[in-house]
C-alpha cells in the first residue's frame, strides 16, 4: 500500500477527517438544539432546530426530482426574505405522504411558532420577537411513504426550544452534524474564516448523505451559516455558483433524492456595507471561502459513500464547454463498470473510455489523452507506448485515485467526485432491511 | 419460494432456458462454420463466418456510443445492398487499436474474400461467385485497446472455410451461439415460423451479452437470419421496429458498448412477391415474428445478465408519450438502488417512486399508482390502504418480478427489462481480473 505523504487527498482515511482538523466555531446570531423525538426509537437525537432570534437571510437550493417531499412543498411558501427557524427531522422523508403531510408541518410550524414567540416574551434583554409559520423551513430525511410522526415532534418540541443555545463549539456541532445523520458513519462539517477589514467573517457548515440511504432512500441535507450580512438574492447567486462545482459535482451511485436540500442562512450580525454584488471583492473572498466549505462538505459525502473505500476524483479538461466536460466526467463517474474496476483496483481504461463515449458527446480520439494518476494510458487513439501496467497497479492501491480525460478540444473543464462500488454497497442496499 | 405455474415468466430458471426449448432449424442460402482460432488461447471456439454463397440482403443497427468499435467502422464502407458473409471475434473489441485495428480488417478481409472466392471457383454445381472485400463485414467483442490478433485470424481462415456447413441444426446452431459467446453463462437462441401461402418463412437468430462484461468490456451482439425474400431497405424498417422494443428495452447495468451490433440477414431463398411495403399483411407477419425473435433474445441477454439472480420487468402505462414512459422505465430499470432492493427481496416501493422522479418527467402524484406483482402499493398520493407487506414479501422471492407504474395521463406505453443487482455482479466486475 502505497500512501503519497505530500498529498493529502491520497489517503481515503485522512481524507475522510477532513472536518474533524477544524475547528468549528459559534455563528453570533444562531442558536442551535438537537433531542431525541424518538422517531429512531433507541433514545439517539433525531430532532434539530436551527434558530435566527433576530432573523437570518438565506437562499436554498432543493432537489430536481419531480417528486418532492412535503417539507420542501413547504418551504416554497414560506417567508422569501428573512426567516426565523429550520427544523430538521430524520428517519422520515415526509414524501408521499399525501394531505398528512403537509398538515403536519402546518400544525407543527403553528405549535413551534407559539413556543417560541412565548420564549422571546420571556426575554428581558432585548426587543420580543413574534414568530410566525412562515418564518418557518423544514427539511426532512429519511423512509418514503410512511406516515409522518407529526405527535412525535409536536411533543417534543417545548423540550427542543428549551435546550436552544448559542455557544456552539466544536462539541455542539458534531452533536448537531450527528443529530441529522441517517446511514451516515460519521458527522460532516466544514468551516472558513475569512478577514474584512478589521472583522471576521464565519462560515459553518454542516452535511448530511451518504448514497441514497436504506431502508428506503435518502437524502443529501446541508446547512451552512455566516454571520456575513449579505442578502438574501446574493446569497442565492453564491449558493449556486459554489454548489456548481461541489454538491452538484458529486455521484455517489446516480441516484437523486426527493428531499435534498442546500440552505445558507445569513444572521446579519457582521455589517459589510450595503449595495455589494458579485463582482465586489469582499463578495468575492467569500464566494471563495463558501465554495471551500461546499467542496469539503461535499467530499465528505463522497468519503462517507455507501460501502465506499476510494475516493475517485474524475477530471475532464479542454472540453467544447463546461456541459459536454461535465456530461463526460459524470457519465464515467456513474458508470457501475468503472466504478467497480476501482473497487477491484484494476487501471480498466476501457471502461473510461466506454464511459466517454457513453456520454453522447462527440470525441475526437486521436487526441483524447487519458491519465491514471500521472501516468498516461492511452493516446493518439490507442493504447500508450509509455503503458505500464505494473506502475499502474500500484497506484490502483491508494485510497485516492484520480483520472484525467484531456480531450484536447476547448478551454472548460470539469471536476467530479465519486466513490467505488463495492460489495458493501449491496451489502448495505440489498441485503440489509429495517423490520417495518 | 412460490411458483406461479401459470405464468411461464415467473421462474427465471425456466426463462433463462427459453431458447432450448425452441428446435432452430437450417436457413436456406446460410453457411455457419466456428473455430479456434486461438484467440482465447484455450481452444474455445472464438472465430465464426457466416456464408451467404448467393448473397444476403441485410440491415444492421449498432451502438450510440461516440467511440465505436474499428469494426463498426469498417461496416460503415460496405456494401449496402447484399453482402456475402458476417466474421465474428471474441476476446478483442477492435477498439481503441488505432490504425493497426482497421489495416488488419482490411488484410484479413482481402484474404478471406480470396479464399471463399477460391472455394466458389471449385464449385461444380453452380454459378462460381466473386466475393469482394466490401461484401464482408465484421463484429467483434471482448477487450478494448489490446492489439487487434490479425495473424491469429489470417492463419485460421482456410480452416474456417473449409469447415462451412449448410446443415446447421439446433447443435450447430448452439455450437454457433457459443463461439460468439464471451462471459455470458449460456448460448443464446431464438427461432419463430409463419406460413405465407404454402411456404414456410423462417427466422433464426443468436445473440451474445451479458452485461458489459470483463475484463474490459463487452457488447451485446445479434444476428439474426430468414429465408424470407425481403428488400435490405425494408428489413432496416422492420428491424427498427423490433429494436425498439427488444434489444432498446434491456438493461443490465446502464453501461453502452463501443461495439453493440444487431444485423438481420435475408437469403432471399423464399419469394413473397415484390414491392412489400410496412403496411403489407405478410410484411406485418413477419414483423410479429421478428418482434417475438427478438424480444426472446433480448430477455435471454438480461436472464444472463452479470450476477442476476432475478429477471425484472417494469411497465409504465397510461404515459403522455413513448418518450416519457421509457425515460421513465429506465430511470427506474437503472437506478442501483432499486435493482439492489430487488435483489434483497425487499418491496421498496420508496425507491420506485425516487426512480419515477429522477427521470425529469414531470408526475402528477395524485394520479400515480404503482403495482408490485398483482399488488397496489401506492395510489392517491400515499400509501396504498390495502398494503400489505407480508404478502409483497411472498412475491418478492420470485424469480421474474413485475413493477408496474400507472401514470394515468395518457395513452402511451413502455415495457422494459433488468435483473437484479448482486454481489455477484461486484464478484464479476471488480474482484475477477484476467491476466493481461
Amino acid at each position: 500500500m502505497t500512501i503519497n505523504l505530500k498529498n493529502f487527498l491520497s489517503d481515503k482515511s485522512k481524507l475522510s477527517k477532513m472536518g474533524e482538523f477544524q475547528d468549528l466555531k459559534p455563528i453570533d446570531g444562531l442558536e442551535i438544539s438537537s433531542i431525541s423525538a424518538d422517531l429512531y426509537e433507541n433514545g439517539r437525537d433525531d430532532l434539530t432546530l436551527f434558530y435566527f432570534r433576530e432573523g437570518a437571510n438565506y437562499a436554498t437550493l432543493s432537489t430536481t426530482n419531480s417528486i418532492i417531499s412535503e417539507s420542501l412543498v413547504w418551504n416554497q411558501k414560506s417567508n422569501k426574505k428573512s426567516l426565523k427557524g429550520l427544523l430538521v427531522n430524520t428517519k422520515n422523508a415526509n414524501t408521499f405522504t399525501g394531505k398528512q403531510g403537509l398538515e403536519s408541518l402546518d400544525k407543527i410550524s403553528k405549535n413551534l411558532s407559539r413556543i417560541l414567540t412565548i420564549r422571546e416574551s420571556k426575554n428581558k434583554e432585548g426587543v420580543s420577537e413574534t414568530v410566525k409559520i412562515k418564518d418557518l423551513i423544514f427539511a426532512s430525511t429519511g423512509v418514503i411513504g410512511e406516515t409522518f410522526p407529526e405527535e412525535k415532534i409536536n411533543n417534543s418540541l417545548q423540550d427542543l426550544v428549551d435546550k436552544l443555545r448559542d455557544d456552539h463549539n466544536k462539541l455542539v456541532w458534531t452533536k448537531t452534524a450527528s443529530a441529522i445523520m441517517t446511514t451516515d458513519t460519521k458527522p460532516k462539517m466544514a468551516y472558513e474564516e475569512i478577514i474584512v477589514g478589521n472583522k471576521i467573517i464565519k462560515l459553518a457548515g454542516i452535511a448530511k448523505g451518504s448514497g441514497m440511504i436504506s431502508p428506503n432512500l435518502a437524502t443529501m441535507l446541508s446547512f451552512i451559516f455566516t454571520d456575513a450580512d449579505i442578502a438574501s438574492n446574493l446569497l442565492k447567486s453564491l449558493l449556486k455558483k459554489a454548489v456548481a462545482n461541489s454538491f452538484n459535482a458529486i455521484t455517489v451511485d446516480s441516484d437523486k433524492s426527493t428531499n435534498d436540500m442546500v440552505t445558507i442562512f445569513s444572521t446579519r450580525k457582521i455589517k459589510i456595507g450595503q449595495n455589494r454584488n458579485m463582482n465586489d471583492p469582499i463578495i468575492q473572498k467569500f464566494e471563495v471561502a463558501l465554495k471551500n466549505v461546499c467542496l469539503n462538505l461535499a467530499k465528505q459525502i463522497v468519503v462517507d459513500g455507501e460501502g465506499a473505500k476510494k475516493f475517485v476524483t474524475v477530471k475532464v479538461k479542454n472540453a467544447k464547454s463546461i456541459t459536454s466536460a461535465k456530461r463526460i466526467a459524470f457519465s464515467i463517474a456513474n458508470s457501475p463498470l468503472f466504478k467497480t474496476a476501482i473497487a477491484g483496483e484494476d487501471p480498466n481504461w476501457g471502461r473510461i473510455i466506454m464511459g466517454i463515449g457513453k456520454s453522447g458527446e462527440s470525441i475526437d480520439k486521436e487526441k483524447l489523452v487519458i491519465k491514471i494518476g500521472d501516468l498516461v494510458v492511452a493516446e493518439n487513439g490507442k493504447i500508450s507506448s509509455n503503458y505500464d501496467e505494473q506502475k499502474l497497479k500500484e497506484y490502483m492501491h491508494w485510497g485516492s485515485i484520480v483520472i484525467e480525460v484531456d480531450l484536447n478540444s476547448g478551454n472548460d473543464f470539469f471536476d467530479c467526485y465519486t466513490c467505488d462500488f463495492t460489495h458493501d454497497y449491496i451489502k448495505i442496499n440489498a441485503d440489509y432491511r429495517n423490520p417495518t
